[in-house]
């Protein structure tokens, strides 16, 4: 079984293009990972997103515990086998929808209780026990249980949240270490920053969460509400501290713009529902910004959706035939808009990736921004 | 543009294998049409269509003519161009949907006004209105508006319905040569048989729609709720009159079982939602019979949806997860159950023109119902 791995092979200013490799393949970085909540990618298949170029996508631990419970996973064969992708994946810790829950019930120095979305059930996660899940989940990639505090947050909050962050780290991680001497797994646990939008609760989460030495580093609690200048400024301050030899990923994000600004700044891994939850309201992305398909503009639009995409809704379907399958509920909308804007997704990471090869990121930006900002 | 035509290639007893060539391209017959309601398969792409080998595909004349439009589909170059499809297609008359509606306001000789479903608009069909529609909607194929009753009719019912559906076919039919005169476009009008389960009116309505000499015929007013005797005697009573030479369609059928039936009796063109409704309940078409896959006897199946099929689902995903995706309302459970039966549908026609080619449908029949029969 490959061990994990991260090498960056080619440096751009502070972009990195770099290969991690994990138990079930390699994925190129920069890389956006589509969000397979209950392990798929809402109206995809995976020849979908293997025709998209996806190399690796994310499952959501809160989810798929409560179903189909990660006992059946681990039974099937862990998450890759049980999905039929087979191909790298990555588990959040489930920490994000806890605390942004409605149900949230309590939470204290140990963890989360909080009850199921299904059913009213109560539930408690803690460091030791998300470690369990996640492992029976199986993905390749697998975060630390964290506090992510919403935005804005008043210091109090946000500090407490950094000392449990890292309190729940260590434990999560020593749990890890046991577990994985007694049962290898080629598994990777990576480490959560915290703070908030405070820059010294930053530069402490992030010194703390890094002297635990983890095979990669997300910076969490960002594109939770701040404005863009937030939070360029909170990745800026927290990415200085991580280490230049391993992975780096900002969770939750984002718009295409987002993603060139924070890979601008050394950030490899992303993750976002915004290309897939936006194609299913009738909003796709396009090399020319924001479109909202389902507009009556669109009605007698022959066109694609983006005339400059080569994605094989582009080459085939018009605006006025998606505009009016959407406005009829059919789910082959839905199926088509998510694919277009996944497309779109991976050609931008491969357009920054192939930039960074041969150096010349900024212009690459530059010249997407361009286009993107010009509006359809 | 290639003229309609049909040639019958094989025979066996009374089962045919033929080919019919449209404007869009040929259609290897018997011929099983997926039913693209609104100009899509509900959760299919034309992609997934093609690769599961359908050939031709139903759109429903009362559904485009509300929305978008017929109007609006001629402007975007017909059916075929506006849904990506691109190869043959069929409308139904609309008849179906105008006569089982709650909303039908009034029915006389002249035609039928009924409400829209959408905003309860007042909607008037009579058979040259329903030309002009289909004409402008412009699928290869188009269907005679005809009066469809419900099952079981009384003999008066019936028998004024067979009067009219004679009537409004002579109506279309003569403003159709009119319009194809003036303006020529390959499109071939079938004419519709109607009777209900009386054996001499069958025998009327097939004379009367016989004598008007049209390129196609179709079996209406089966698959509505009579026995499955009924419908075989009633298909069987009707299609001797039927001209050999002609492609002959029974519409709105069917199960497997009904398909292999009716083959055996000489019908070249079937059409049915079951494989993709269905699907989206939560069941698929197998070699073994129907299977409810939602069922928690599943849950932790690891086995694909039909061990004997080949399609790209029952290659790559389990039982297992099907099941969990769709327990969770998951739009990807939909597609891939709807590309399996789809393909399973695609399949069965395959398998049937195949035994007919090499005089050996009687065996496939039996050996594919043995199977069919067992149960999952």
């Amino acid at each position: 079984m490959p061990q994990f791995s991260f090498e960056s092979v080619n440096i751009d200013s502070n972009a990195r293009r770099g290969v991690v490799t994990t138990p079930h393949g390699k994925v190129n970085t920069p890389s956006f990972m589509p969000v397979g909540t209950s392990g798929a990618v809402k109206a995809m298949t995976a020849e979908d997103l293997e025709s998209c170029g996806a190399e690796i996508i994310l499952g959501n631990t809160y989810h798929l515990y409560l179903r189909p419970g990660e006992k059946l996973i681990k039974e099937q064969g862990g998450l890759a086998r049980f999905t039929g992708w087979n191909k790298p994946m990555l588990t959040d810790s489930g920490g994000f929808q806890v605390f942004s829950m409605q149900e949230l019930l309590k939470i204290d120095d140990e963890g989360a209780t909080f009850k199921s979305h299904h059913d009213g059930s109560s539930h408690r996660f803690y460091p030791e026990k998300v470690i369990e899940i996640e492992r029976d989940i199986g993905a390749d990639i697998i975060m630390s249980f964290d506090q992510c505090v919403p935005y804005p947050a008043d210091r109090e909050l946000a500090s407490t949240a950094v000392a449990r962050t890292y309190d729940w780290a260590q434990k999560g991680q020593n749990h890890f270490n046991k577990l994985d001497e007694e049962n290898p797994t080629g598994i990777a646990l990576f480490g959560i920053v915290q703070g908030s939008t405070y820059t010294d609760l930053r530069k402490l989460s992030a010194e703390q969460i890094v002297s635990l030495d983890f095979p990669g580093y997300a910076v969490g609690g960002l594109a939770v509400g701040e404005s863009k200048k937030e939070m360029e400024d909170m990745l800026g301050c927290t990415i200085q501290f991580l280490p230049e030899d391993k992975p780096r990923y900002l969770m939750g994000v984002g718009y295409p713009e987002d993603i060139l600004m924070a890979v601008s700044y050394g950030v490899d891994m992303f993750d976002c529902v915004l290309p897939t939850r936006n194609a299913r309201t009738g909003m796709v992305f396009t090399s020319k910004g924001p479109l909202v398909f389902r507009n009556a503009e669109y009605a007698h639009d022959d066109g694609p959706l983006d005339p400059e995409c080569d994605c094989r809704v582009c080459r085939r379907y018009s605006r006025a035939y998606l505009r009016h399958l959407y406005n009829q509920h059919e789910i082959t909308a839905l199926v088509l808009a998510t694919y277009h804007s996944t497309y779109f997704f991976q050609n931008l990471m491969r357009g920054i990736r192939s930039s960074i090869e041969i150096g010349e990121f900024d212009l690459f930006k530059k010249e997407f921004l361009a286009g993107y900002l010009q509006g359809n």
